[in-house]
Formats: C-alpha cells, sequence, structure tokens
C-alpha cells in the first residue's frame, strides 16, 4: 500500500511506493568505481597544474609548501561578479543581468581521495574552507543567496573526476528557499518555535529514521524522503545561517558527515550522490530559519512524472534506508 | 555573459549560461541506440505477451483483429484506486493513502517505433487513447489531478524498451501546478487574459524561439528554457483542460508533436526526453487555465545546484535551439 508523505520543511510531497521494489528493474545500486591514480598528468585540479585553472582565492594552508584545499573562480562560471543587474524586458519575458559568483573548491590533493575515503580532519578543514568562502560571498553587495553543493559520480554530474565542490552566489532567492521560509514563518507565528528545531528533535525522539547523531548534529532519513536515503544532517542548537557556525560544530559536522558517508557507500555500494548545504537567504529572520546539510543520492533516476509534477516517487522507505544505514556505520 | 530569465508560466528560474558549453566536457548528444527487434519474446508489453501484465483496460481497435495501442494498470504501481485517504499523523508528519491511479499505454505493438519514426496517424490515435484515459481518470471521485507522461531512452528513466506512456492520477495538487494557477490567476486578475494565451502569442509573434506550427498549436522553445531544447506545444485558442481536446485539435497536435520530435532527433542525434501533458486540476477555472505539451530532452545532466536550489543553468539559449531545430524539420 503506498501513501502520500509531505516535508514539513519543504512541502514537498512524495509518494512512498515500496511496492515498486519489487519491479524486476531494481534501482541501481553503486557501481564500482573504477581504481582512479592519485595524480593524472592532465588533470586541472591535480597540484601542478593550477595554471590551467583562474589563479587561487583560497589555499589551505597557505604558503609554498603546497596547498591541502584550493579554491578559484570556475573557469566556465554560470554566473559572474561583474555583471550587470537589473535590465529587464516585457513584463511577460523578465531577465536579469546574470550577477553572481560560482567558485569550485578542490578538496584535496589527490585525484582519488573521495571524501568517505578521507579522516575526519580531513573533512573538518574543508568546512572551514566552505565557511570562509560562504561569509565571503554572502558579504559581497546584490549577493542574496549562497548554496554550496557537491557532484559525486556521473549520476549526480559531475563532469571532472577530481573530487571538488562548488559554490554558487545568486542575485535571486530560489522558489524552494522561499517555499521553505515561508513554512517556516507560518510555523513560528503559530508556535513561537524553529520548524526545524523541532523536526530534528522529533527524529531524534522517534529514532526510526536515525542513521547517527554526535553532540551537535542528528542525520536523519527525513519521513518525507524524495528518493532513496536521502539523508539531512542538521544542528541540534538552534542557528539560521552556516556563515555562524563554530569551529566546535565544523568538528562535529566532520564527525557526523564522515560516518554518514561511510555507511552510505558500504549499504548501497558507493552510489553517487550530491550534498548541499542550505543556509538562510542575506536579511531572513534569525529566529526560524536553519542551516542544514542534505545528501541525495543517486539509486533511480529521475523521469517524466517528477518533472512534470514535483512529486517524487520512491520506492523506498526512510525507516528501512536508515537501518541498513545504520548497520553500515563504521 | 549570463543572464537569469523567468518563465513567467511556472516561476521558475533559470541561469542561461552560454560560456559553460565552451566546457570541454560537452553535454551529450544522443548516444546512437542499437537496433532492436520489432518483437521480443520475453518483454511484456509485445502482443502475445499480455498475460504478463494485468488485464486491458483499452484497446485500440477493440476486437479481435490485434490491437494498434493498449492500456492497462502499472504492474508496479505508485498509487492504487482502493487505497484508503485521510489517516494522519502528527502535524509535523503529514501522511494520507496512496489513492490514485498509475495506468501504462503501450503505444504500439512494434517493440522499436520510437515516436519521431512514426506517421502522423499512429501519433493522432496515440492522443485519443490519452484523451480517453484522462477523462476517465478524471471522472474519479478523490482524483483532483492526473498526468500523462513519456519517459524515452534510459536519461529519461525509462525501464522497459518497448514505446510505452504513464498516466498518474493523484489526490493531491502538485505544488508545481499550484504556483502555475496562481501565477496565472495573478494574471487574469490584472489584465482579464489568459497568460498562457498571451505567451504563446508573444512567442509565435516573435518568431525567434518558435520551432514550427500548424493551424491549432504553436511549439517554441520557451524563452526562460530550463534545460537545452526544452520545447512546449501550445494549443493557440484557449482551453483549460486536455479533457475537452477536440478531434481536429488532436489531429493537429499529432502533426506538430512528430514535427518537433523528428527535429529534435535530426538536431541532437536523438537525445533522451521525456514529454508531460500539463492540463487544469479538477474544478479549476476555465478562464485562466491552458493545457499543453512539454518535451524535455536530456542533453545535460542536473545535478547540486539544481536539485538544492531548484534554480536550472542552461547553457544553450533557447534562441540558438529552436533555430536549430527549425533547420531540422522535416
Amino acid at each position: 500500500m503506498s501513501e502520500y508523505r509531505r516535508n514539513p520543511l519543504t512541502g514537498e510531497w512524495v509518494i512512498l511506493a515500496t511496492k515498486r521494489a519489487e519491479r524486476p528493474h531494481k534501482p541501481g545500486r553503486g557501481k564500482k568505481r573504477r581504481a582512479a591514480p592519485d595524480w593524472v598528468r592532465q588533470c586541472p585540479f591535480c597540484p601542478g597544474n593550477e595554471r590551467m585553472t583562474p589563479p587561487s582565492i583560497l589555499e589551505v594552508p597557505a604558503g609554498p609548501q603546497g596547498w591541502r584545499i584550493r579554491g578559484f573562480e570556475n573557469k566556465y562560471p554560470a554566473l559572474e561578479p561583474q555583471a550587470d543587474l537589473g535590465q529587464t524586458d516585457s513584463p511577460l519575458l523578465q531577465k536579469l543581468g546574470g550577477k553572481g559568483s560560482h567558485e569550485v573548491v578542490v578538496e584535496t590533493p589527490l585525484h582519488n581521495s573521495f571524501p568517505a575515503s578521507r579522516t575526519t580532519d580531513e573533512l573538518e578543514l574543508l568546512l572551514h574552507a566552505y565557511r570562509a568562502r560562504y561569509r565571503a560571498n554572502m558579504d559581497r553587495e546584490d549577493i542574496l543567496y549562497t548554496v554550496i553543493f557537491k557532484n559525486h559520480g556521473e549520476q549526480a554530474g559531475t563532469s571532472l573526476e577530481h573530487p571538488h565542490s562548488q559554490i554558487i552566489a545568486t542575485a535571486v532567492i530560489p522558489d524552494g528557499q522561499r517555499i521553505r521560509s515561508e513554512l517556516a514563518e507560518e510555523y513560528y507565528a503559530k508556535t513561537a518555535g524553529c520548524l526545524t528545531c523541532h523536526v530534528a528533535a522529533e527524529e531524534a525522539r522517534l529514532g526510526t529514521r536515525v542513521v547517527c547523531e554526535n553532540d551537535r548534529f542528528v542525520a536523519f532519513n527525513p519521513f518525507a524522503a524524495v528518493r532513496a536515503a536521502e539523508t539531512w544532517i542538521c544542528p541540534s542548537e538552534h542557528m539560521a545561517s552556516f556563515a555562524e557556525s563554530t569551529d566546535e560544530q565544523l568538528a562535529s559536522l566532520a564527525d557526523a558527515l564522515l560516518r554518514t558517508l561511510k555507511s552510505l557507500e558500504k549499504a548501497f555500494d558507493g552510489p553517487d550522490y550530491n550534498y548541499i548545504i542550505h543556509s538562510a537567504p542575506k536579511g531572513s529572520a534569525q529566529e526560524y530559519h536553519h542551516w542544514y546539510l542534505q545528501i541525495m543520492p543517486h539509486l533511480e533516476r529521475l523521469a517524466g512524472f517528477e518533472l512534470g509534477t514535483g512529486i517524487y516517487i520512491n520506492a523506498f522507505a526512510p525507516e528501512e534506508t536508515a537501518e541498513m544505514m545504520r548497520k553500515s556505520l563504521p
């Protein structure tokens, strides 16, 4: 028997249809990745090839001993800082100059070091780099929203193998974020509480969808997970923006993220995935926005129904996938 | 120079970033499909294998001479007619029984007859079958919305090669449709006109994004196309619901659809695609809803940014892709 579930934080509906898991055409588990070398001569992200990319805007550590993390502007940017804002066409056909920025963060000098194979310290350093670039982008005039994301594997849309993340800062607020803000505001008006705080606490209390927890974060497959093994890692403490995250939080997030990615890797044979850091738009109320990291594995393809309606069909109950992931924790 | 464009009908933003088309990693054109046989012994959708699926709810023509189109309930349905509606959990975690229906329409007895290779008459017959099942679904109690869609090729999410479409009827109205309704209502309140009528007329007048036209339809790449070569085929005459489409319209739509699919096939080497018929929800105002068919080719993968924000990045201007398609018309 299938059911509709609605994510209270995003307003998204999902159809949870576990009968579809019986299909002879099973959703793909991860494919064995071919073993890649740790350095590739023609890879623009490998050390020694820095001239193949725009100049560094971030190097960790700074100095001549060689970087462990490196940031720069995307060579083929979707948005650019100097674009002209404000031109419009007819009211029917609205456009704006593509003001914003599009950066790349190379996560490691090693071509073959995927996140689940790293140490907590390495992920912690990466989260520090994210926070530095997040703050720098949000400090720019005209920027209303910044999103940090990673595409891991071909199914997740990556075009270069060397592990890297991207940061896009926009002069418009995405509709999805606008809906999240409205739902949070509506809930706050009724309860004087933060919806995300309450949902994360409820998931932690129920436990059936929890993947792992530590002193500052809870990782869970949301009640209305739109895809198999979708996972959110939420700060337990109320905090609107990723910009304000503390060093202690980043250390705890590195721990929760690494354990979650390792469990995903083991439970589903290393699937492709995206992760995204969702954070409050500029100038938004601190009381009811709440940042979090979302992991979206690609175990099934999206099809015409999802594209046409925005409603997802998920054949795997989050209660089951969370249990599989718990059993696969390191 | 990139720009933001907003689709006035859907509210979606796209970042049109033509510089990204210069990347060394080009978006995939269609791959040569392996030549499939016209009948496959183990294919549940090939004639003679009807026992491998649920019983027919539609056969065209009816009678013993063999069907040309066949409809039945999906063996692994996302939704089911007899599901119980109405149970709810906590206000935080909302769910409903999965009431609805999920049907398959086998488009042709031939395993290898893809839409662009058919005749106008064959497509017209298929559109008649769509309309019959659309009406039957919308007539059911508890159904608020029905969507007809096709997944062509693996990138588009198909799991069975034999050409087929799907029809899903839901007891909830998708959020995307709700936003389209709101935008159309708002426009009607200001102008007493139908937004889709006005946009389609404006696109026809400007011509730069038009793929083809006939006496009853205009096919164009929308101003804010979210993906390369996205195409809408809109009835020129105002009409809210696909249920009311006339025989003359279906004949004209078959013509416009076939020419569009042939041009897409030729211009982009037969890419995978979805098409979706968007139509008014039950009980909605006739004055400002307007049905249309949307074709979404898969020339690039979606990645973390699109998943995380709902904003698309498109490296190909609709003015260019429409011109490529016009030059490839039969």
